[in-house]
């Protein structure tokens, strides 16, 4: 390609911002490792309104936080006025049926744009129409950044792992809660290691997604569903959080040897996939059980891998935003 | 591609017939998923001679240990022979040289074939050479199987991990010696150890290529030379084997809660690349220190992600036969 292509970017949030920036350091790389050139001609919040400029929007005064004046009324207004080739979605999860930002990334492919998420909602709820809508539309939908933050699970399997067949898996892929059970090992119960966890940016203001699982249970969906070629809904993961682990508990495991961590798994029996997320006192022997902090970690059961892990440590921001511009990278040399 | 892809394999041990038993099982995915049809019409090796038939080769019969007779006199006229649209390179590793395995896969390149390679001596000794030779031919030079088994190394990164800088990586890559340094732990002496793994089938009747670090080494140097622009040569690293520990110091270690590990690393330090093969006392809060038997791991370093590990739990020979798998699907479907 070697014509501009024009980015816009829905959710300027902690990750869209670390993507802007990513992309500015980057911008020589990708360049002359892969002949693309772009610029910023969208960004929209919920906050923001809807900002396009097809000229290119100035990044380090969006970056200081000045913004021009919205102009479009909806997202596809938008998109059309940002003559947009690449739509980012980055706005945060809703779990009860994944919009807008379904809607946003609908928009994108129907206008002829590709549609990359770093959002799960859209995974779990819509992954085989947006699929389809980006086969159908010669587009790309693409959500790396979805799940471990932008370690690359979905293009591994995708693009480096052809004729294999995944049996199952099991992982470590809340941080939230597990800097929250560090703490709880460490002596402090539930609600101090709550608000510890807050202090340190790791959790939100309101941290029931994480406390009861639905984080977990979203992107333990969202691997089964495209890894496992899986159906499954929400209602259909065993979902236990950790709101009744007491420091205790979780002490007197430790005493024993064991880590409680909040485990995602999922495997094949028969024709259906049992899917759960619970915490569960891990022996030191087990992987898993080393993973601390925001590190996370996968493994899993192919029929000719027997285990096959990847691990992040001290995942973070840039690691999102990273898997945003691999995407970014992926839909526009295919 | 929609006519048959014939197929000849130089070597004929025991990865080589893992892949042929691979082969006939992918048979209905190579075909449903990515359109591939195959039949194997080369085998060599140094007992059977150059065998070829390009009408396709029995294979239930190589299996059981039939062969026909051998009628070419060199590599050269057995490719033209084989009529070979992809050769596999599977034997054993020279560390002088590298050959005579990069002869064969320069033949193969120069005559049309693609050249993939289980064999890391011509992956250290000749990759520049080979991988411009086949890009010049417009076919591929592929390797995947030549480190950590078939684990998707060199594909993640040229595949999934576009625009990303390696500074360098630390992990553990040789199961002989993971192997031995197991049983020294429960106090057996070297010797011992070395006839315990060789009776698990772990390590060759003449074990010093692992105990003394010259496969760990190779491996370290290609992936440097591969993943990070290095040009190192089997003098630049620094190479400590496992002969000078006795049984005593692996245990004492454990004693004080590490576990010794043949670790290989290799991080840039300005415009060079430091790579070393060493037995090192790791303490257990370090994911290297529990991999045990034949699993393994690395852990990269790069600008994005400041630990990025993939972990090979029990591998084996069918994922060094899947490894050659995948690279022959990538190197079709290209």
């Amino acid at each position: 390609m070697n014509s501009i292509c024009n980015l816009a970017l829905l959710g300027f949030g902690n990750v869209g911002r670390a993507f802007v920036e990513l992309l500015e350091r980057k911008r020589g790389a990708l360049r002359e490792q892969h002949g693309i050139e772009f610029r910023l001609t969208g960004v929209a919040s919920r906050r923001l309104g809807w900002i396009a400029d097809p000229g290119g929007l100035d990044v380090p005064a969006l970056l200081r936080g000045q913004f021009p004046a919205a102009a479009s009324a909806n997202v596809r207004d938008w998109i059309a006025a940002a003559r947009a080739h690449v739509v980012f979605e980055t706005t945060s999860l809703n779990r009860h049926d994944g919009q807008p930002a379904i809607e946003h990334l609908r928009a994108a492919l129907e206008q002829g744009a590709h549609a990359i998420s770093a959002n799960k909602g859209p995974v779990v709820f819509a992954y085989e129409e947006l699929r389809d809508l980006a086969h159908a539309r010669n587009k790309r939908f693409l959500f790396e950044s979805a799940v471990m933050d932008g370690v690359p699970i979905f293009s591994m399997f995708a693009e480096t792992l052809p004729a294999i067949d995944v049996r199952g898996f099991r992982g470590i892929l809340n941080s939230t809660t597990n800097v929250i059970l560090e703490q709880m090992e460490a002596g402090a119960t539930l609600e101090q290691a709550i608000a510890k966890a807050q202090a340190l940016g790791v959790a939100e203001t309101d941290p029931s997604d994480d406390i009861d699982g639905w984080d977990a249970a979203f992107k333990t969906i969202a691997l089964s569903n495209v890894l496992m070629q899986g159906r499954l809904r929400p209602g259909d993961v065993r979902r236990l959080g950790i709101r009744e682990l007491s420091p205790e508990k979780v002490q007197a495991a430790r005493a024993r040897g064991s880590a409680y961590k909040l485990v995602c798994q999922a495997y094949r029996r028969g024709n259906t996939i049992v899917a759960e997320v619970a915490p569960k006192p891990l022996p030191l022997s087990d992987p898993l059980a080393w993973v601390q902090g925001t590190s996370s970690i996968i493994q899993f059961e192919t029929d000719v891998f027997p285990g096959l892990a990847l691990t992040e440590v001290n995942g973070g921001l840039d690691a999102t935003a990273y898997g945003l511009l691999a995407d970014f990278i992926r839909a526009v040399r295919s």
